[in-house]
Formats: structure tokens, sequence, C-alpha cells
């Protein structure tokens, strides 16, 4: 990881400025005064304006506050600065978005929410992205409620690159989303986003659990959204650990953050032909190695980068803003549906070893924005 | 002005973000995940490391709330965004600093110096643009208390280009700064930035006056800056109209906003050779076609680029955010001074026709940002 450091220190920024046209002694006045006084009036009277004569249109926010920073946890929003500069990164080589890495000095959700409603004039989207769950599902709650475009990559992202990468696995194995017994490891931000399009998705066999256990209801100490999820999982309101959540099940899917949650005991309490996606990082819940112990046939995906079938929002988020800014709409249920069934259609023939195009896969970006455009 | 429009369409944003790295299948793990976990790990532990390892050391925030854009007045925060666009672009061009132009969507000086602060863990300094005065004052009173880097371009930068301009202008005519009488039309932020630096520089004879007459100790309704004003200028606290106020005047200094505030009725009250900085953009308070009128020899300068002796703060924001940033200090009079009089010794035969440097004079950056690295 020195070379992480390095690499780091000699770019001081994955990202900068950059400028989009040449200063001369002739277009001074165009492009600065007199001229720029001519563009700040048009834009004076018709604010929306901003959008034809600014980079406003290309401009997208990544907020956080660091309370969720990657491999760190709650730290110092500087801290997140070179995983937000990551982000923006990508959002520039594979979409072409001008990304602005923003960490916040507040861990606030009301100061969160307050400044990115007064940042809007500057930009076409929000990333709303590493930042503790609930907190940021009551950030995206208020923000839904405004004249924003705010992406949650935690939640929404993952949500969405989970159903595309289920839907190949499904096939690859002969089971329906509609049948099939699916187990949730995790109830933060992204185990609630992928519950909740699995529900939107027609999956009616749903179970999560958490560190308490089986989410049911009337559980106590359970905050909204994880009421919301007992409402629609669980319908023989059934409780227990992970291994009764377990028992049966044809799909797992991991997002609890913790290393080597299961072991081979854990899998052969699991339906045949098991689907696991382990999706924690660095250190997934379970590798294959230990579900060979326990089951013939497996369709197995990991968030990590050595082994096959790759989850990573990375996959989703170029596109998705490349979609929403140039559409100017909101993400919603129905969006992510139709985006996870585009992106698994571009696995022509899914296996057990592809279920899930990568990262670099050119398609993806017309593909997803061409989702979002068309109105549906 | 057409063609204003057009070139703002047609570039659709005057900036925008680059990438600084190509991202291979060799160096994803490095500078995305699992690598940056490494790095956001050592800036958890001491965030200044953000300096080392991120784009933060070389990130400047333009912040404007709308209030005063150029031309327009007090005007939705998007109407601005061309112009900030401009200052970074000239910030990129000449200082090669990565500057992002932030509108803010509140007219609030508690919440804009709230957003400011709460901004900070991603950039290095910040420039308040465009706010009207009292507010932008006010707003730079509580950041100074904060431990941030915040330039006043309209109040600080004005008043070190218009001293450097004064300290040559008075070689032109043979005069003393601490002999002279010097007259200031107009107390916004550029008024107060100015003869506080002149009265810092040495000038004892300063007369500010305002659109209800020469400022002076004890009139009514005035503001503490307008006040603060009074108690270093006006030793007869004299009171009477802007007639009253150039009688005898070697030194008119305007920064009104108003067109055409001057005729050479005016100019005659003033003492011979006089000196004129009739800097309000677009239209000064006086063309020398009219100071001829009244005057023989004098020294002109403007805003303007098509007359000669430009005063822009272009000279002055790329040089010294360099030097802030580089060397992580503050702005004080002492170092508006010193780059002031830098600045005006650029000049090596001050002449009616030369008296300040122009902006593409490659020598203003290092000499602005050399003033504020070393100690004085």
């Amino acid at each position: 990881m020195k070379d992480a450091l390095e690499i780091h220190k000699k770019l001081k920024g994955k990202i900068g400025i950059k400028a989009k046209v040449k200063v001369s002694k002739d277009n001074f006045g165009l492009i600065y005064t007199p001229g720029v006084v001519e563009v700040a009036r048009v834009i004076a009277k018709d604010p929306l304006l901003s959008f034809e004569y600014t980079s406003r249109g290309n401009n997208v926010a990544i907020i956080t506050d660091g309370s969720r920073t990657l491999g760190v946890g709650d730290a110092a929003p500087e801290a997140s600065l070179p995983v937000m500069e990551g982000k923006a990164l990508f959002l520039n080589l594979l979409a072409g978005i001008d990304a602005y890495p923003l960490c916040l000095n507040t861990k606030s959700k009301e100061e969160i929410v307050r400044t990115i409603e007064i940042l809007s004039p500057s930009f076409a989207a929000f990333n709303l992205e590493d930042v503790q769950a609930p907190k940021s599902l009551d950030i995206m709650e208020e923000l839904r409620k405004k004249d924003l475009i705010v992406f949650h990559d935690d939640e929404q992202g993952v949500a969405i690159a989970v159903l595309a990468a289920l839907i190949n696995a499904l096939k690859v194995v002969g089971k329906k989303i509609e049948s099939v017994k699916i187990c949730i490891g995790g109830a933060g931000a992204a185990g609630y986003g992928i519950s909740k399009l699995l529900n939107f998705a027609g999956a009616k066999n749903l179970l999560v659990f958490d560190a308490k256990g089986i989410i049911f209801r009337g559980r106590e100490g359970d905050n909204k959204y994880l009421k919301e999820i007992a409402d629609f999982t669980n319908t023989e309101n059934s409780t227990g650990s992970k291994k009764e959540a377990l028992k049966g099940s044809d799909v797992f899917i991991g997002v609890t953050g913790v290393a080597n949650l299961l072991d081979s005991s854990d899998v052969s309490l699991m339906a045949k032909n098991p689907i696991i996606f382990a999706i924690s990082n660095p250190i997934p819940e379970i590798i294959p190695k230990e579900i060979k112990k326990a089951a013939g046939k497996f369709v197995f995906s990991s968030g990590r980068s050595d082994f096959q079938n790759q989850i990573n929002n990375i996959i989703v988020f170029p596109g998705v803003f490349r979609g929403l800014i140039s559409a100017r709409r909101k993400m919603d249920l129905a969006l992510e549906l139709k985006i996870a069934k585009a992106i698994s259609a571009l696995v022509k023939k899914p296996s057990i070893s592809n279920i899930i195009p990568n990262p670099f896969d050119k398609r993806l970006l017309k593909t997803i924005a061409g989702c979002i455009k068309k109105n549906n």
C-alpha cells in the first residue's frame, strides 16, 4: 500500500481544473469584462439559462461528511477527499462529467441538506457519498422534497448493480426472482436500497438481517427505515439469527461490512445451487473456497476485482449521472429497475463466471444514460 | 455583445474538470479501492496531510451570493456564474490554480460564513466575490476570526491595485503620499479597502464621500465601516458634497459605480497636476476628454482596457492566491502594502501613460507570490 501513498503524493490530486478557452487580448473583452456582463444579464432574467451559458449543466458535486469514509469509518472530512477525488476522476474519465469533490466540515444532517441546497446554483446534480446510515437516508428523504437531482450511490447505485447481477445469476441457476427466497445481510444504506429495489422488481420472499438478527415487524428500537424494511419483507414475521435467515435461502446478498461473516456451515443451510453475493469491502462475508466446502454449483460475486463477477457501483454511477443531468430528471425505483435490466442485458450469455459487465465496458455509459433519457 | 453570448453558449463553461491520471487495470487498485483506503487512513490521523496527498493545497473556492453581480447588481446566484468562471479561468491560466466557482443560493451573511467553513476541508483558500457591502465586510470580519484563508478581492484586491498605481502616479507628478490630499468617491467594499490601505501606507489627508456626501465623525445612520472610515480620515471633520470634497484634492479615486459622476467643473476644483482614477465599470466617473477641459498635466487611470493605465484586480489576485496557498498565510494590511509596492516597482520608468503593469505581465505572479512567501 506504500505505492498508493506514493502515487497520491506525486499526483497531489487525481483531478484538477482545466481552462476550456485560451485568453488573448482579442477575446478578453468577450469572456471577461465587459462581455460577461451580457451573459450575467441574460441569466439574471432566467436562471435556468445558466445551463446554456455556463458549465452548470455538466457539473456534479460529490458530497460527503466523511462519516463513513471507505475503510476508515467516521473520520475527519479531509480523510474522504482522496476517495471523492477517485469518484470525480471516474465520472470524468468514463462519462465526461465535471465532478467536484466537496467534503463538508459538518456531521449535521440539517446542515448537509442545507449546504447542498445552497450549492445548487453551480451544479446540475449531486452525489451523496459515504455518509453514515440512517443519516444518509434522512438526508435523501429531505432532498427528494426539493427541486434537486441527487443520487445516493451507496443506496441506489449498489442496488442497481446488485439487481443487474442477480437477474443474470438467476438465469444461470434457472430460478425466478418471484419465487426465490432472498436473504440480505446488512440494513444500512445498501441493504435498504437493495431490499427496496428487489421488492419493487418482484421479489416476494425477502428476509433482511442485521447485527440484531432478522428484521421483523414490532422489533424494538428500530428506526423508520428498518420498520419500512419489516413492512415489505419477512411475510411470516419470523425472528432469529443469520442462521434462521439463511435457512432455505436461494440467494444471499451480504452488505454487512463484516469480514468472513459466513462459513460453509452457513452455506449448507441454503437451498441448492445458491447465489452468494458477498459484497463487503475490502474483505467479503465469505470467499469461494469456503463456499465450495458446502455447495456444488453456485454463483459467487463480490466487490473485489480479484474474484470474478465484481459488483462495483462504478459500473453504474457514470452512466447514471450522464443520464440524470442530460435529462434533468430525478432517480426513482422504476428508473433503477429499468437500468438494472438494461445492464444485465449487456451480458449476452450469462454463466457462473460472467453475470455482470466489467467497469470498463464501453457500452455501459450509453446503455444506462439511454434508459434515463427515454420516458418510461 | 451578441458575440459574448455566442462564445459562452458554444463553450458551455470556461472551465472544467480534468483527470490528472489515466486509469488502467494496473493502477486502478492504487488510485481507487483498495489503495485509496491507505491514503484515507493516513489523512484521518492527520487531516493536514490532505495538503500532501490530495488536490486540496492547490484548490481555491470562489464564493458569491450574486448580490452584487457585475453589471447587474443583486441577482439570482446563477447570474454570477459566468463571472465567477471568468475569475476561475484566470486563476488557472495565470497562476495554475484549481479554482472552483461556487454561487450560493442564500443571501444570508450567517449562512455564507457557515457555508465557507463547511466547505473548508476541500480547499486551501477562498475568494469572496461580488457580495454587497456592508454584508461582504461583515462576512470578512467573521471569517478572519476563523482558521481560514480568505481574500476579498473587491476590497483587498482593488486596494492593492490602486495603491500600486498611485505610488507611480505620485512619482509622475512629483508629489508625496504623506502630503497630498486624496479624495475617495464611494464607500462600499472598494472605498473601504482603499481608504484603509492608503491610510496604512502613510496618507494623512484622506477624505471619503458617498451618496450622502463627505463622511464625517458623528454623521447619522452610518454603519460601523463608515464610522471606521470617519475615524481615520477627514481630520478637520468637514462636511459637504463631492464639490467640497474635491476642493484642493491632488488625487481623486472613484469607486462609486456612478457613470459620469464628475465633469470638468469638478476637476477645476482640484489641485494642479491632478491624479484621477475613475475605476467604476463599465462607465467611469469621468473620461480623459472631459478632464482635459480643466487640467493641463494629469494622470488618468480607469478600470477599462480601452484607456491607458487600466486598474484591474486581475493584476493582483492570481499572484495573491498563489502566494497565500503556497505560504498558507492570511492577508493583512502590511502584506497588501508590500505587494502594492512590489507591483509598482515593476514599472521602471513611470510616466503619464505607464503607471501600472498590464494584466499579462509575466513578472506579476512571481513578484506578488514572492512577497507573501518571505516573512515580513
